[in-house]
Order: structure tokens, then sequence, then C-alpha cells
């Protein structure tokens, strides 16, 4: 197989580096690659198989010789350079919302729907976060017993709000934990030893007082399963995290499954594995699921106010399966 | 009104503590208050009214010439005492699940079913802290539309589990920022920056897979509500925050509801305070509501999943309404 010029756009922000992290870790061959960056990060060196990559600034020849280039940027910029960078003929896997939604746009997690992948333009889009890690968990429960609603509510951690949110939840706890104030700067509201339910942080609410986060889990869970008759609702809620996303998930089915079938599912899904076994205390946790790229499901019940539906928990490091490395799955696919 | 003989069992806890200052705060006629714990409590004493009240070790006899005794000292001890205390005259109101789901005993919430208080035979139950806060807000839109399910998904602070819990929140934060290792002791597994899907810490599981949390918000939601109809399931959930409980909670009900007529039930729905103004970023939020009496709703929006339901974030200080404060008012009502 022949290498491949992998440009990672965005490369200095935290799933940028998580991408060249698993670009590595994964042995995904790469000819050369290209870190690419705002003029601010000019100067800075990003380290890639032992070696010291510097980082160049994003411009509309940066191209010219790219085969894949994993986007993750902001919607600003990959609306801009998205189409640039396809029309260069570079594969673009985007992990901004800026493409998702275009019918045109292929929105793909690999052990889901592959298959989506072969009708891409130049352009694939990688879902959200909170999308991902229940997409994998709910394909086999669609497949097997068809869903008709979803309500989730999701505890999510801040780094998915970047480097700066990060910083924000260990500052801030430790000023609370001293007794001195602190500012928030990224977050609304305290963060540190507090649960805000607006995500992400900036953004107006829709309409239907929905956030576009909820909304993303709304539209994207039904387009990556491929069924618009799948009715879902969620409420978004960050809590102080610092990586791991965990959804609290019940599942309607047409045909009714028990718990242990909905178990014996999962425990052959790709991507899934089960941790529910309650005697011993064991279920998904998010400081466990940091740094795997599993997503991980337990509490696994039929739910006793309906007749046909499960609860169950699910957990996933949202940098990783939510983020850098489901975009280096769907390169991957591409070989 | 003749003055009452006020007993506090569990004084030296947190939630006794919290009865102490709640019964002070709000002139409830005390003649005289018994500080009662075990023996462990011995020579500690506790500030009431400007003065410091000494411990009394709690048995059989502490009784004898109390008129209302409240009980916060786990399920063990009101098994055992809320019958001798009744037996010797005292009116017992209950903080513990010893009684709850007992059909002599009546479930109360003054807000809700202050009537059931007329059939006590000396015995009157508080209800579980994450309970109390759903009903206040579950009572009008019931009356208005028949509730029909609830799926609700919890963010409990660690407080509700006492004072070493909070303890042990505060060490394994700042253990973790300085990173350094910890070993819990309260809990089964990191709380610090993690969430822990098991309510309470060291229960078994029911047959079902609930935990025992969860089973207590299905029972006791349908006692309170007095409808046996209601359907309901429950994911309850720790979170790293030292006090003020979150729930998501999707309402179905049997008459459409819009999100703005709930809103006017709610606006007017005693303990119960509207904040409701996305544009404004504002929602209830955990740290805002300790050390407040009501019950704080928002994020009302009518589910996008379902032809007649509705979502929303309800948010209240579990050791107030969730507990202290919602005892004291039963003894008000009582008067």
């Amino acid at each position: 197989m022949r290498e491949k010029v992998v440009a990672v756009v965005g490369a200095t922000g935290v799933v940028g580096h998580q991408m060249l992290q698993i670009l590595e870790a994964r042995k995904f061959p790469v000819a050369r690659i290209k870190c690419l960056a705002s003029k601010r990060s000019l100067g800075k060196k990003l380290p890639f198989k032992g070696e010291e990559v510097p980082v160049e600034v994003l411009d509309e020849n940066s191209f010219a010789d790219v085969d894949i280039a994993l986007f993750s940027a902001g919607g600003g910029t990959s609306k801009k350079f998205a189409p640039i960078a396809a029309a260069a003929g570079a594969v673009v896997i985007d992990n901004s919302s800026a493409w998702r939604m275009d019918p045109d746009v292929p929105l793909v997690v690999p052990e889901v729907n592959p298959e989506a992948l072969a009708k891409h333009n130049g352009i694939i889009a990688n879902p959200n976060c909170s999308t991902t890690q229940l997409v994998v968990v709910l394909k086999p429960l669609h497949d097997a017993a068809k869903i008709r609603r979803i309500v989730v509510s999701t505890y999510q951690a801040v780094s998915g709000a970047g480097i700066a949110a990060i910083d924000e939840l260990r500052e801030e706890s430790k000023a609370i934990l001293n007794n001195e104030r602190y500012t928030p700067a990224v977050f609304p509201h305290q963060i540190a030893f507090n649960c805000i339910p607006q995500i992400p942080q900036s953004d107006a609410f829709a309409d239907n007082a929905y956030t576009t986060e909820e909304m993303k889990m709304v539209n994207e869970t039904k387009k990556i399963l491929g069924d618009q008759s799948i009715r879902v609702t969620a409420t978004t809620v960050r809590v102080p995290v610092f990586s791991g996303h965990s959804e609290s998930v019940n599942v309607e089915t047409e045909k009714k499954l028990t718990a242990a079938e909905a178990r014996a599912l999962l425990e052959k899904a790709p991507g899934v594995v089960v941790e529910d076994d309650p005697a011993a205390q064991r279920y998904p946790l998010a400081v466990h699921a940091v740094g795997k790229y599993d997503t991980f499901v337990g509490r696994i019940r039929e739910d006793i106010s309906h007749p046909s539906a499960l609860d169950m928990w699910v957990v996933s490091d949202n940098l990783l399966k939510g983020a850098a490395l489901n975009t280096v799955q769907i390169a991957e696919q591409l070989l």
C-alpha cells in the first residue's frame, strides 16, 4: 500500500494532538505528516514518530500534495478550507459540525455505517463525540429489535471544550478547595463541583429550547443509523470530569429485548465492551475509559416503566472514540 | 400555641445539624430541644438558639417527654427507636427509608400530599432526597395533565452520603490535583472528577438490576402522588458535587402540555422556582440551589421525540428540601 501524505488541521488543539498520537500508535501508513494551524501557533513543533514536526500555517495552498486531511479546527475553518482541500485532491475527514448534516457528506462511525463512505465527494464528517459513543451501542440493538425512541441524558467531560476548559476545571477546583475566588472564562458558570445543563457553553439555544449539542445528538443519531423514524430526545450536561463522557440511555424498541439478550448482542458488537457486574460494583466509569479505544456499556436492565425498553450507562473517551480515534478509523477504512 | 419538646435523633450528622439550624431559622415553637446520638458523640455540644446543647445518648427512655422526634440516624436506628418514641407519645418524623413504604405510614411532602398526614399512627416518613425535589415539580403537572411515565437521570451530590463523603470528595480532589494517590474509603470508586452510577454506594442491587436509590424514586413517587398507575424509571448517579442534586426529567402526560403551559403551572407551584431563560444562560444550578429552601426548575421544553412529553432540569439542596427542611415542614404542618 502506498503511504499517504496526511495533514492534521488544528494540530495544536486537544483533538489534533490525539490524532497525531493515534496515527502513530495505530501505525497508519504516513509518508509525511503536515501539522497545520493558525498563525498563532507558528514556531511550535509537535512530536510525531520520534521527530519534532514544525507547525505550518494553514492557507489555501496547504493541500497541494495532501492525500488525507484530518480537520479539527472548528466549524468556521472547516467550512472554508474543507472544500479547498477536497478540490486540491485530498480526502477531508472533518471533526467539526460544519458538514455533518449536509446530505452530500457521509457521517460515519466505521463500526456502524462504513457503507456510507462509498458515496463521499471529498468530504467525510466525523460525528459529535456524544453521538458516536451512543450509536456504537445502539447499532446492534437497532439491527436486532428496531429502535423506536431514545431518551438520553449526558454527563460530559470538559475536555470536549478544549485545553482552556481543562485548565479552567483544574484552576477553579483548586481555588474552591482553597476558599479562593475564581472567575470562569470558558464556562458561563462555575463548573468545578457543579453541573451545567448547557453544551456548548457559548451557543444560543434553538427555537425549541434544545441546545446545539442536544440537536446534534437527535439529528446525527438518525443519520448514522440511517433511520429517520427513530425519535430522540437529549439533555446534555457538562460535569466536572476532565475526560470521558458518560450517558444515561433509555431505549424503546419495537421488538422486546431482555437485558440478557441486549447484553449478548453488545458483547459481540465491535468497539463495545460490556462492563456489567453490579455485584462486583463493576460498571463503566469515565476515569477507567480514558485512554481506551472502546465504548463501555453497563447497568443494562429492562426498563420497569415500559413493556419494551432498556436502560443502560454508556461511557467512552470523548477525545478518542468521540473524536480523534473515529477520525483515524475513517481514514483506515478508506485505505 | 403550646411550644413543643423536640428531639433530633442523629443530631451530630449532616442532616441532624441542618434540622437544628432550620428549626431555629424558621422559628419553630421549641420549648426544649433534645440532641440525641450514639455513645460515640457523648460529650459533644451542638449550637441551638445561642446555647450549647449537650448531646444525650439515645436509648429506650429518651422519648418520655418528647412531643416531636425528628429522626435522621439511618434505617436501623429508625426501625428500632421510632416505635419506642411513638409508644412514648411522640410523633416521629423519620428521614430514613425504614418506614417509607409501610402502608400504615404516611410519606409526605407538604406541598404535595399534606392530606396524608391525617392518617398517621405516630410515625410519618420523609421521602428520599431525590424523590422530594422531583415530586414538588411533578405535582402541578400531574394535577393538570395526568402523568403517565417518568424517565429520570440524576446528578447527585456527595453530601447525601454524609460528612465522610464530603471529606472524601475534598481530599481526593486535592490529591488528584497534586498528582498524589488516594484510596477511596466511602465510595467504591474514585468520585473526584468522575461519575459513579451506583447509589447508595454500599447497597446490593435489586434483582431487576436497579439500585436501591432508583427503586426508591420509582416507589416513593407513586406513593406520594397517590397514583400507582404512574410508571417510573430512574438511573441514579453520583457526581463530584458537594451539595445540590440535579435531575434530568422526562415526563409523559395524558393531556399534552406545551412548555408555556408547564412553565405557567410551575410558576404558581408552592416551593418551586422557575429559572428558565436560556438566552441569559439562566437555568438551575446545584451551586446556586445550596442553602435555598426552594426547588428550581428550568430547561423546560416540549420533548421532540414524543407527542405529549416534556423535558426539564430540576435542582434542589438535597440536605434542605431533600431532607432536613422537608422534615421540619412536616412538623410545621402537624402544629
